[in-house]
C-alpha cells in the first residue's frame, strides 16, 4: 500500500517502509521550531530571505504565514530566496491545509518575535558560533522542550517536527563536527552550490573558540557551537518519544539533531529507538548534488531517511520551477509536512503540487 | 446517565444537562490563560499568593506546577493563600492527571515569565485599571487568541479554558460594569468575604479614568479597564467555536469573559450560541454567600453554569478543609477541570478528592 505513496526511501529503506506502513492514516501533529542564530550575519553563508535585512525576519515570517496565510512582519507574503523563488513555507502551508494537519510553532529564540501565538521556549536568539558561546542556556531550552514534548504527544498519533533557522546548516555542521562526525562538505545549503569552504572555516573556528575537542558532551556542543532550535527539538523529541513516534522534518539540520539525540541517549546509557524516529525531507535535499544527507544518516545509525517525491518540474509558475535548480531545497519542515500529508490523506505528488500552486496564486495572484 | 456525575447545574439547567450529555466521554483539551494586572497591587484587593511579593509570581507558578508538578519560581510547591491553604492549581493538577487530559498554558501578559513552554500571546502585563489604560493592545491579543483557537480546536472534541490572574475579579467587575451589567457586589473573591466596597470603588475610578460610559465597545472596555486574559480568552473562544464547544472554567472572571463574547458577537450582528458555550466553576463559587455568579449569568444570557460537586469537607488534610470556609474558591480553571475529569473518565467527587490529596502529599509530605 505504501508503495503507491509519493515517498522516497533514501536510507534504512526497510525500516522506513515499516514506519510509513504504521503511520498511514494516523493523526500527525506538525510542530515548527523557529530560532535565530547570529551566525547568519556572516556574509555569504545563507540565502534564506530576499536580503540580509529580511533574513532576520524569516523565522517570524514563516510562523506568521502558517497562522495567517501570509507573513505580517515582512512585505511580499512569505520569505523569498534572493534569486526570486518563494520560500519553502509555501509547501508546508499547502501540505497542512490539504490534509487538515494541526500545527504549533515553537519560538526557541528569535530575534524578531513572531506576531502569532507561538510557544515560547527561548532565552533569546542564538549567538554567532565563532564566539564559542552560541547557546549558553541550551540545557534550560532542552528541559522546556522535554516538558513541551510530554504535553504535545497525547494530542496526536505522531509528531512531525520542522524548523526555520536561517544559517542553520552551518550550526548543523558545527554540531556534527563537535559530536565527532565526518560532516565537512556534506551539509545542505540555501544556495544551489553550498559555500562549503566558508561553512567549514566558520565551524572550525567555532569549535576552537568553544574549546571543543570531538566528541563533545552533547548539550555542551549545542551551548558552544549550535543553535537554540537544536536544543529545543532534542528536548521535544525526548519528551514525546515514550508516547509516540517522531518524524524530524528537515535535511542536514535534522540529521544534526538526530546525532544530538543519539548522543544524549548514549550519555544516559540508552539507545535511541530507530523504529520510533526518522528524518523526512524534500526530493531536492535527497537528490542534491552538492550535499550528502544520506551519508550523514549512515554515520548516525540505522534511522530511516524519507523524502517527499514532490516535484516542481511541471509547476505552472516559473519561480516554483526554479526549485528544480536547487535554488531552494528545504525549510519549515516542508518535506516532512508533504510526507505527512501523503500519509494522512493519501495526497499524491500532483495533489501537493496543485495545492502549492493555489497557495502561490493566493499570495502572488 | 449525566445524573450520576458530580456536576451541579446552577443556571440554564436543561441546556447544561444537554451539554454534559453531549460531552460525556469526549476528549477535552485544557487551556490555562495566565496574566498579570497591576491592579492587584492595590492593597487589600487580592489574596492569591501567600504575600504581596509572591502574588506577582502566582500566574508563573501555576503554569510551572501544571508542567512540572511543582512551581519553580517560588518556594513551597504551589501558590498558597496567606491564611495557609494551597491554591486551586492543586485541583487542576489532580483532575488533569486523573483523566489524562492534555493541556496548554497561554501567557497573555505576565510580569514574571513562567519557566515553562507556554504559548505567548502577550504584549506585556496589564496595567492598573485606575489609569484607564489597562490593556492598550487588547485587539492584538484578541486577534492572536483567534489564531490560537483555530489551531487548538482540531486537537480535541471540546476546549476547557481556565485562568490565573491575581486581581482578576476586580478587572472582571470593571469589565462587566463597562459592558453595562449590574455587577456591583456580585463578583467572587480570593478572600472569604470579598472586599466589595474597595472593588467597586476601584472599578468606578477605572471607568471614569477610561472615559467609559456603559455600555462600552467590548474590546475598548478591555483596553481601558480589563486585563490581558480577557482579550486572549475571548479570541481563543471565537477562534475555536465554529469547530468545537468551549467550557469557560472559572467563576466571576469567566462570567465577565462570557459577557465580553456576547458583546463581540452582537457587535457583528451575530448571537453567541448558548448550546456551544458554558461556564463551569467550583462548588465554592456556586454556593459562595458573598458573591452571585449565577445572578451575573442570568443577566448575560441563557448560557449554562455548571459546577463541580467536589467537596473538601472530608479531606484528610486540614489546610484543604479550609476551602469549605470559602478561603479559596477557584482559579487555574479548577472547577472546569474537575467537571472535565468527571465527563472524560467518570471520576466521582471522591476520586477527585483522593487525587487532590495525593498531589497535596507529593508536595507537602
Amino acid at each position: 500500500m505504501a508503495r503507491d505513496l509519493p515517498v522516497l526511501f533514501c536510507y534504512a529503506q526497510a525500516r522506513g517502509r515499516a514506519l510509513v506502513d504504521r503511520l498511514q492514516g494516523k493523526r500527525p501533529l506538525f510542530v515548527c521550531v523557529v530560532a535565530h542564530t547570529d551566525t547568519v550575519e556572516i556574509p555569504g553563508l545563507s540565502a534564506a530571505g530576499a536580503t540580509p535585512e529580511l533574513r532576520t525576519y524569516t523565522p517570524a515570517a514563516d510562523a506568521e504565514a502558517l497562522f495567517y496565510g501570509r507573513a505580517r512582519c515582512i512585505p511580499g507574503g512569505v520569505p523569498a530566496n534572493p534569486l526570486g523563488p518563494p520560500g519553502p513555507v509555501l509547501i508546508t502551508m499547502a501540505a497542512l491545509r490539504l490534509a487538515s494537519i494541526p500545527f504549533f510553532v515553537v519560538d526557541a529564540g528569535c530575534r524578531v518575535a513572531p506576531d502569532a501565538p507561538v510557544i515560547a521556549l527561548g532565552e533569546g536568539p542564538g549567538g554567532n558560533i565563532t564566539t564559542g558561546e552560541a547557546v549558553p542556556e541550551s540545557r534550560r531550552i532542552f528541559e522546556r522542550g522535554v516538558a513541551l514534548g510530554r504535553a504535545l504527544a497525547p494530542l496526536a498519533d505522531y509528531l512531525v517536527v520542522g524548523e526555520s533557522v536561517p544559517g542553520g546548516t552551518t550550526t548543523a555542521l558545527a554540531l556534527l563536527l563537535a559530536l565527532g562526525y565526518d560532516a565537512e562538505g556534506k551539509v545542505s545549503s540555501s544556495m544551489a552550490a553550498g559555500p562549503h569552504d566558508l561553512k567549514v572555516a566558520v565551524a572550525r573556528r567555532a569549535l576552537a573558540a568553544a574549546g571543543i575537542r570531538p566528541p563533545s558532551d552533547p548539550l555542551r556542543a549545542v551551548a558552544g557551537v549550535g543553535d537554540p532550535m537544536q536544543a529545543a527539538v532534542a528536548g521535544l523529541v525526548l519528551g514525546a518519544l515514550h508516547q509516540v513516534p517522531v518524524v524530524l522534518a528537515g535535511g542536514s539540520q535534522m540529521a544534526a539533531v538526530l546525532a544530538l539525540l543519539v548522543g544524549l541517549a548514549r550519555q544516559r546509557g540508552q539507545a535511541l529507538d530507530p523504529d520510533q524516529v526518522a528524518v523526512a525531507t524534500t526530493r531536492w535535499v535527497a537528490t542534491d548534488p552538492a550535499s550528502d544527507v544520506a551519508g550523514l544518516m549512515a554515520q548516525i545509525g540505522d534511522f530511516p531517511l524519507l523524502a517527499s517525491a514532490l516535484s516542481f518540474a511541471e509547476a505552472r509558475h516559473a519561480p516554483l520551477r526554479r526549485y528544480e535548480e536547487y535554488l531552494v531545497k528545504e525549510g519549515v519542515g516542508a518535506g516532512g509536512a508533504a510526507v505527512a500529508a501523503a500519509l494522512r490523506a493519501g495526497c499524491s505528488a500532483t495533489d501537493l503540487l496543485r495545492a502549492v500552486e493555489r497557495v502561490y496564486e493566493e499570495l502572488f495572484g
